[in-house]
């Protein structure tokens, strides 16, 4: 059989974690692709720093990936937008297949780089970039296909979900960050996970293949983790609730919703009980009902898998001389539904005045945006001098919650709206 | 496009469920699939009966599928071993794909369907067979290609998850399976879901795909739920356990063990959190960690769902001109390990005389099979006047705990053992 000859690009964590794969499990690899799969050449920066790679296959020469007659399909593991993007559209242009873990450029470019692939002939896959070693693209393109999808909940960046399951212990968000770091979960600076534009990326790629929806992701709402406090997972679990990073698509009258943010979750739902630097994928289809998809979302090995897996899907296809699939036609594209349309409960905390009438006010603000209570918790005046108000609401529109916020803020018994927290899959009057 | 011309064999829940889905989401299946999908002629066995399907496209005749010039790919729902088998040979037999949703006929004759289907051309499929609407053959066999998979468990058939799940809110199991057949989860005569045989079926397939293990279901040491006790279930919530059937496989020493068995599972485990009739696959690869798959492992829809994605990787390749792939290779065939090796941490509930010198007659038969003794519980005499010992060994093999429960039995303080079950995945001492 004729090998199929691998370039990579980048030996960081996960291209080192793939080139040893390459090297020490060739027949497992080669009985699953049906060719033998051979690591031709890494391009490195540093080509002296000590690898278990020989030294003869590395190169610092990009173009001895992208443009050598010896390498069939590329698998980029630089990372970040440039010059990963322009490296892949190199490969591509040649007619080399190309494999990235690379959440930024798919989620930007995707759908431009799948089109010159098509046209090349050529075939990019990037099961890596969304949750790391758990299949997901292939299942929501393949094995759900059959499916209308009608939502998607996920919790796919593993840094926030550990950050928040050690708050959900009492750690104040800087603590927990800080421990993060010192595990090597967050970088140095952490603002693209603890802001969810890592998260909103992510969104992005699962949008297009379970909705059909091509977003930018910075069209998609975005809230990080910036200014939670542990009290409110502590208040949200009284009220039966977890704290997750929720990234969420959902199927509705005015097209798709997709939003990224903190949102109590049911402590009954599957996805509640994600702890630590996991992720998930729970998604509902008309046919499937609810599946969910859960494991290791980051690291070496665990990515490596995802990338493997789609150098054998690559690989079995050219070793049957099979052509490269077309792109994918995901029909009549839908729209972003606004914002200001999605329904769901809220929680709200206030620092109030210690005086009576309180309840009065808030109460008043809600109802003239039509916002029914759920339910209310009131803490004594704790060393602040201002006691605390919590309320859960039933459904409603986004735009009402944000003017509840508002007022509430402007009423004079009122100090500060502390928290406003969306709840995603409440069991009545919820958006679930 | 060519359309695909697609048979169905057996109009029941899940048949109708594709049918309808054929002709309704024709548009939604063709963008999928690259090329038309066309329910050509259904197999019934009575022409009479009301159905959405027009009369035209129904016959009695098997051959009018099987044999047919204008049918592309056969989907074989009749279900039970014959003649559904015989069935698909003569799909196969004459060149034509076939997609089925039977558990018994993949997991008794699979591997020599598949390689009849290689011999002429044709494809089989069957990611409906386990695990209803969950997608799990396909991730299996090429998501997580590139793993040395190490451990397999799973809950895959709901009608004992069912049952279990009410038993652990006190049910007796007469009262719980009366409760599964009203709801139609269980058959009027439930053998084969509460004895364990399909689970053993699908344990079959799925042993084949994660481990490359052919095995026949008869070999699979099977236990179902006869003789449990919802006290049991209480017991064990007090060590920290949810009972569940499980499916079991792991590469061990002496090869692969594969077992279904009721057993404690530590509460903390995601698998001890799927209740009712869901299902779940947890494994475990050597690259990817630990990865979980859940969802609906019945009912129409959930399993159309299987089936409909099955039809589409067939469809999808056909209308691209692509052969069928060949048969894959899992390189040398490993061993079934002996039962009597495998490692697993029990649970015993001795009935015992109320005297003295009980506990040091049991102990001493733990410690002469070299079993250590984790914890107990022991419980004054009830109404039959006899009090109960609890015991949570450390992990012993399958051979010698064995024997201790024969040992046991035959002590004169004690009147029975009352139950033994296994614990999988305690965190001390376990044979996780």
């Amino acid at each position: 059989m004729k090998p199929i000859r691998i370039g990579i690009l980048g030996l960081g964590t996960v291209g080192q974690s793939v080139a040893r794969a390459l090297l020490e499990r060739r027949d497992l690899l080669a009985r699953s692709a049906g060719a033998p799969l051979v690591l031709q050449r890494a391009v490195v920066r540093d080509l002296d720093k000590p690898r278990a790679i020989p030294r003869e296959q590395l190169t610092t020469e990009i173009a001895r990936v992208t443009e050598a007659d010896d390498i069939d399909v590329v698998v980029e593991l630089m990372g970040g937008l440039e010059p990963a993007r322009t490296v892949i559209e190199a490969a591509l242009s040649r007619g080399k297949s190309v494999v990235t873990a690379n959440k930024r450029v798919v989620s930007w470019h995707g759908p431009s780089l799948l089109s010159l692939a098509a046209k090349k002939g050529a075939e990019l896959r990037y099961e890596a970039a969304v949750g790391g070693g758990i299949p997901l693209i292939a299942p929501l393109l393949d094995d759900l296909a059959a499916n209308r999808l009608l939502e998607l909940r996920a919790i796919i960046n593993g840094t926030t979900n550990y950050i928040l399951t050690r708050m959900a212990a009492g750690d104040t968000l800087d603590v927990a960050l800080a421990e993060a770091q010192r595990l090597g979960y967050a970088e140095a600076d952490p603002s693209d996970d603890v802001d969810a534009v890592d998260a909103a990326d992510k969104l992005a790629i699962l949008v297009r293949h379970a909705f059909g929806l091509t977003v930018p992701p910075r069209e998609i709402f975005r809230q990080g983790l910036r200014g939670l406090d542990p009290r409110d997972i502590a208040y949200g679990r009284e009220f039966g609730y977890a704290l997750k990073l929720l990234a969420l698509a959902r199927r509705g009258t005015n097209g798709i919703e997709a939003r990224v943010h903190p949102a109590f979750v049911p402590i009954a739902h599957p996805l509640a009980r994600i702890d630590g630097a996991q992720n998930a994928v729970h998604v509902v289809g008309d046919l499937c009902g609810p599946v969910m998809f859960s494991g290791q979302g980051a690291g070496g090995d665990a990515t490596a898998s995802a990338v493997l897996a789609d150098l054998l899907h690559v690989s079995r296809r050219m070793a049957l001389g099979d052509p490269a699939p077309t792109v994918r036609d995901f029909g009549p594209e839908p729209k972003l539904a606004p914002l200001a349309e999605a329904r769901t409960r809220c929680y709200f905390r206030l620092a109030v005045e210690d005086q009576p009438g309180v309840f009065a006010q808030v109460t008043q603000v809600l109802a003239q945006q039509s916002i029914g209570l759920a339910s209310v918790l009131q803490r004594e005046p704790g060393k602040m001098g201002s006691a605390e108000v919590v309320l859960l609401t039933y459904a409603a529109p986004e735009a009402a919650l944000a003017s509840a916020e508002e007022q509430l803020a402007r009423l004079s018994c009122v100090r500060a709206v502390r928290a406003r927290i969306r709840v995603e899959g409440g069991d009545s009057g919820g958006a679930a």
